[in-house]
């Protein structure tokens, strides 16, 4: 059984770029997502649904039940669309990661994308008053490009990206495109959603799409994810749990 | 490899309604499914195996083997017939689950089902002394109609549905079916059949199905189906206890 | 990936009956089909893989590598031809076994099998002095037939069959094929290999069969075989651990 | 989902050798792989992904990312092209170990290779003065060949090779291949490289592939490896770990 996305609008898009922002360290790249697509009005277009995720349902407060899936959002913009994907999880198994960013890639490809950007946390250890926001990329001719938008080249503490952020360059990479990887730095408490953090990446990104947007409703915004954010943070929690027991303990999840 | 259906009588049915009782905590879906199959003097038509069910096959007491299955059967009725699946077990890994529950949808629904119920319990963590139905749904509109028939849409403590009872709806969504999933209130211990609870869905049940049915006999219907129920509860706590060492501590089984 | 068998010879065969003996506790179904096989003097027609075997190869004492293999011999007789199965090993996930059952009942069906016999051991849990070797069929019809041979059909103590002895009678009464798996009583410790109980199998399996047999070699054929039997039993203990983890613990293997 | 090739240059080769040298027990596959290839100037011309690598992306010192994967070299010879496979990571389960072992072999089959050399460390579990190179044949017939060249042939004390070493001259065996494994004996701690190991290996490599090659510098080529050599054992010591837990405490991890 393989993960499959259900179109809701056929669209059509002019140089789009692709966002990711997935439940991860720190809740960084679901912030980020977040937060775009809320401040800049994206219209959800396609749902993802994969049997790697955890077997279960959420249960929201108006008794509907919302079953653990991706949404892809679209935004018009000047010289570029936007893709934007966000979601409530990523997979539980290693099979379930790879599978995951080749759909999406292909799923983003005919879409006519050619540039990817994927957001994550990256996980200090300790509290960052200032943070930062290291970047990864697929080919070394990008880092000229991307260093004039405050990106901080220096990956020395960096051993490896695990689950969607790192995958997904890497397969754009394996499909002719451009990959770009950025990880606010955060404390990396599983549980604690870093606004500053998220922060930190809007204002480099924002730089990067060269688009406008309020950066002072962050806060609120969190506040208003909040239920939400603390029921996949904890299935994010099992996932990061179930990684560690079947990856070991010393490897670090970025996400 | 995948699970299959192996028909035994090809059916035509009458706008039927699909409902769902397999085993879970409390027994809670089960018994109500066994008891309806029962009283209802449902016919059995199709037979589902699955390679994601634990690798053995039970011993019963004529000396006969019997491997692990699930059972649709079907009810004629007046206004709709009614399919019932009950069964041994649910899967024994997250693939399996999502598998499981897509290939029944795809099978109802080609048989004409609109409207899917799933029964399952919901683990109290104490006694409960007159068990309420607490109720889910797969689209708003669904609880205006559902809660005049005595369930409750206040789904507070309830944070996600586990297996089959949650998966089930939320395909029956994707497919554009209605789904209710009615979860009995239970003391939660694995190994406990409650037939209050079971009988507490079933009252609910008739009143949604129109149907009319003598409950008194639910207690004789649990004992005479213990030594079978204690063999699958035993499939039934292992899967439990593979799914929490899987899925982690905190996540509630409620199926 | 799916298992595969490589054929050597093509064989067409009169009425076989098809006799399974794996690995599993006290090795009995091992001990039984290796018996057979030598004092038949029965030739290897064809060689099963499965990518659910575990990942490795055994080395030899001739610095040969041994991959983990199943092996289909066939023997003539005067009404009934038989086919022979036994291996190194059994699967290591529950749809690894479920896979196994699917492909080896197909593959004997397609050579005319009708009648299916599976050998295992059960696990007393205490010295047995004599023996007794307990029956399980996938069709009542079966036991009276059976009876008459020695086999005991009270299954009382026996709750469940892991593994292929089960699952295979199960795939055979799904195809239309009589099947009957015999349980030699044993202690049931993992590494102890017991002629005794694989004696009582066999003296009840010739006279199922109608052939005649010299059973005094059991002894001497037992440590011939037991370089080849300690590494496997090791790999039988290996994949019951295995097993045990993920079925929990009280499921007893009987296999 | 599938392991998959991605063809760099398409080569026509003459009588092609095929040797494989992944990361296991010292690392000793690895380095002799990496020697060779630095030392005769081999060629890439594949790539090989798969989904059983655990779900990461190494980052390297140019913040470049690197996806886990395995790499195809080709050298001319003047008998004999060589054909070399060295990469980052094995499989992490036991489907992947063999359908990784399928793929390969398939894909130097259709190259024209008849003759498979597996690279590999022998955890000896105490330090070793003066490692010797212990062999391993798919075939009795190559023991009289390959003696000459000092492989030894006692593997007395090995029971089972884990991995791909193994698998691959299984397969190789299966597609009418001749495959010889060479062990270099090892202290065996997961995180050691043993360069020593590697050179008795590559003695005999040499040897046995008739070429001329500078042995004096294995030291600094691990040298000049450590950095990646460093990141990929961590992901070789998880992969380790998780075998063992999976496949239980006593088997050795050989490679």
């Amino acid at each position: 059984m393989e993960s499959s996305i259900d179109i809701i609008e056929k669209v059509k898009l002019k140089k789009p770029i692709f966002i990711e922002g997935l439940p991860g360290v720190g809740n960084v790249g679901r912030v980020v997502a977040g937060y775009l697509i809320s401040e800049l009005n994206a219209k959800k277009f396609a749902e993802m649904y994969s049997p790697y995720f955890l077997p279960l349902v959420l249960l929201q407060e108006d008794s509907v039940i919302h079953p653990l899936k991706c949404e892809f959002y679209y935004v018009r913009g000047e010289k570029n669309d936007l893709v934007i994907l966000t979601g409530d999880s990523q997979s539980s198994d290693p099979q379930g990661h790879y599978e995951f960013a080749q759909k999406v890639i292909k799923f983003v490809k005919d879409l006519g994308v050619r540039d990817v950007i994927t957001i994550g946390g990256f996980a200090e250890g300790r509290l960052v008053q200032k943070p930062r926001v290291i970047g990864a990329v697929n080919d070394k001719e990008l880092i000229k490009k991307y260093s004039t938008y405050g990106v901080l080249f220096q990956p020395s503490a960096i051993g490896s990206i695990v689950g969607a952020s790192g995958l997904l360059i890497a397969e754009a990479k394996r499909n002719g495109m451009n990959g770009l990887c950025l990880l606010g730095e955060t404390v990396g408490y599983p549980l604690i959603t870093d606004p500053k953090a998220a922060e930190a990446v809007l204002m480099v990104l924002i730089k990067i799409l060269d688009i406008k947007m309020d950066l002072t409703k962050i806060d609120k915004a969190v506040k208003e994810m909040e239920e939400k954010l603390k029921k996949t943070e904890e299935i994010h929690r099992k996932l990061q749990e179930l990684s560690e027991k079947k990856d070991t303990e010393s490897l670090k999840y970025i996400g």
